[in-house]
């Protein structure tokens, strides 16, 4: 007799998973503390609100990488955006910034950029597509800054061709508006423009970067630009409350994980190809982008999302394999999707294990 | 021959000493992320924006000391404390905030409240001594929030009586004003008051405390109030970027050292007694407050502050022992002074051996 055997829940069979399709595997507090602290000298300092040698030098590290003159250390990316469009809009005498309507600014960020910076979102294109040039023309008033996501997550990472990209930053140039880089992966972009991460932030006047998505870092961010571009950043990040006393967990962890994982986004890059090919032969799935443009896509499932879901969990439940989680609406009646970023994890997991696994889900009844 | 043989830095100095007069001695990543990782259980989950056992159960323990119905950790006590008067001012349709002259609001945050959110500030009372509910009865505008810094940190950790901090916050009742409380050093109180943190924080609407002043922790900060004032504040902490994705090392940092810690406040409390009267009977030093109220007081030293701190500095490179960095600027001409917060690092120090180091920095030549 079995008494007191509760069903696991949800979060318990993903807690539990030891495969995942996505990602770099679960980030574990115990596990990551340890690692950090075996990456870390035992007499390197702490940063003191900003200051120190640990996180002063990786600042130096991203200015370099990106060809700036300097770099600011941020706990996220929405401040480092709120800061770069506050700076743009105070030198440039106008309060309104242009970017396409997908841009986090303007879907999660609470629209800080208004609340917080009496900012206006001039929202440009269409919400399903790239924005382009001629969308640009259409934009018959002021602004500030031009912000670009680089690629666009929400259209599973697409990214602009470098023609494409060169005829929109030559839009906010001749009017004399700064161009600001939504750059959350802009890492995961190097594959497809084949240039340095240097030439393509020279199109730009500032960069924001992420060190927790493909970098896998636990937080952070970097703003890069101008030495006084910079300098300004500092005392905006004073005022949004973001110079926490001792950023290092942040700072070991972006650095260590930077070093580890940036010479691989090629490899992220080769095998979402193979890993959306698998899918896309698969009935009833739709990869977009197909071919992905970088380690991203959006996997778009047809069938009862309840059915669909159920039938992941179970295989997380009986395998430990983690395909994906909750499924999100798409404009299609009958169709769901999930975002797919690869990392490190789906080495773990053979394209024929891919192949049978979401075979599996889509004929589970 | 001694060749290459660097004249050592103040601050390799200071980081190469044992003992220290202040605080709890030297913050180092290495063996911080190494305690921290032995702290934490190897299940334990890690926190997702803002969600999860571990940050959720920590607010909890937050809220329960406190006495409010809800608390939200957050990465630091600018954004805490601007999130604060910007809920009050939207909920009582005023934008001026009233509070003393020397609160952290006015002086460390580059105007934060007022370049971010709109507000201005109507400073009340002299910024030399606490503020008073006649210096209250002169305010002749509406105001949505009192702010009160518990205690005035830049007055040596000073605190009104039970009596005087009750007719202040009955001036913000009688005029339908909001009182927020900056408790920073709120857990340095208790012993002044003899009453629960709950007792005091139940005075206010809103309560901020810190986690790594008197506590100790590597960073972070909690705001305190009802349940509907915290859900509103969740909304500004993704406006200002401060829902970090992983905020576990400030937490499980927070609670290890709370824990350990918050009994400890009388103790250092007593030990700050007793060193102010030590230091106070040298020729040419005097506290502020004496006695000290909690475990911080101001040191104020007579004569050449480069002498002084070169002096203080001799010491700390011969016997590895910290008294004070560098000393600041008084009223008086030719005094200095330096802000001194007791904790467990004093008690590694003789009350004799206090006295004769000091005894040593003011004769010396």
């Amino acid at each position: 007799m079995v008494l007191n055997q509760a069903v696991p829940t949800r979060e318990a069979i993903m807690a539990a998973c030891e495969r995942f399709l996505g990602g770099h595997g679960m980030m574990r507090p115990h596990d990551e503390l340890r690692a950090l602290a075996a990456a870390t000298a035992p007499d390197e300092s702490a940063d003191v609100y900003g200051k120190g040698n640990l996180i002063e030098a990786f600042e130096r590290e991203i200015a370099a990488i990106l060809g700036t003159e300097a770099a600011l250390f941020l706990p996220t990316g929405t401040m480092a955006q709120q800061i770069a469009l506050r700076i743009w809009a105070e030198r440039k005498h106008h309060d309104t910034v242009a970017y396409h309507p997908m841009c986090h600014v303007e879907t999660k960020e609470e629209k800080g950029y208004q609340r917080l910076h009496g900012l206006h979102a001039r929202l440009v294109g269409d919400a399903r597509r790239l924005m382009t040039r001629e969308d640009l023309d259409t934009v018959a008033e002021p602004v500030a800054a031009l912000l670009i996501e680089l690629p666009q997550r929400d259209l599973g990472g697409m990214l602009p061709s470098w023609e494409a990209l060169q005829a929109q930053t030559a839009w906010a140039r001749e009017r004399g508006a700064a161009v600001h880089m939504d750059g959350a992966r802009l890492w995961e972009s190097a594959p497809f423009y084949g240039r340095s991460y240097a030439e393509i932030a020279g199109l730009f006047d500032s960069v924001y970067v992420s060190f927790y998505k493909g970098i896998g870092a636990m937080a952070g961010s970097a703003l890069a630009g101008s030495a006084d571009f910079i300098a300004e950043a500092r005392v905006w990040q004073v005022r949004h409350g973001g110079r926490i006393i001792h950023l290092f967990p942040y700072v070991l962890s972006a650095r260590t994980n930077l070093r580890q994982r940036l010479d691989r986004f090629s490899h992220y890059h080769a095998r979402a190809v193979t890993i959306a090919k698998v899918l896309q032969a698969i009935p009833g799935i739709v990869v977009k982008p197909e071919p992905p443009q970088t380690n991203m896509m959006h996997v778009s499932l047809h069938g009862d999302p309840e059915r669909l879901e159920a039938a992941a969990l179970a295989i997380a439940r009986e395998e430990n394999v983690a395909l994906f989680r909750a499924l999100r609406p798409t404009d299609l009646p009958n169709w769901t999707m999930f975002e797919l970023s690869i990392g490190d994890a789906a080495d773990a997991l053979t394209d024929d294990e891919i192949r049978a696994y979401f075979t599996r889900v889509m004929e589970t009844e």
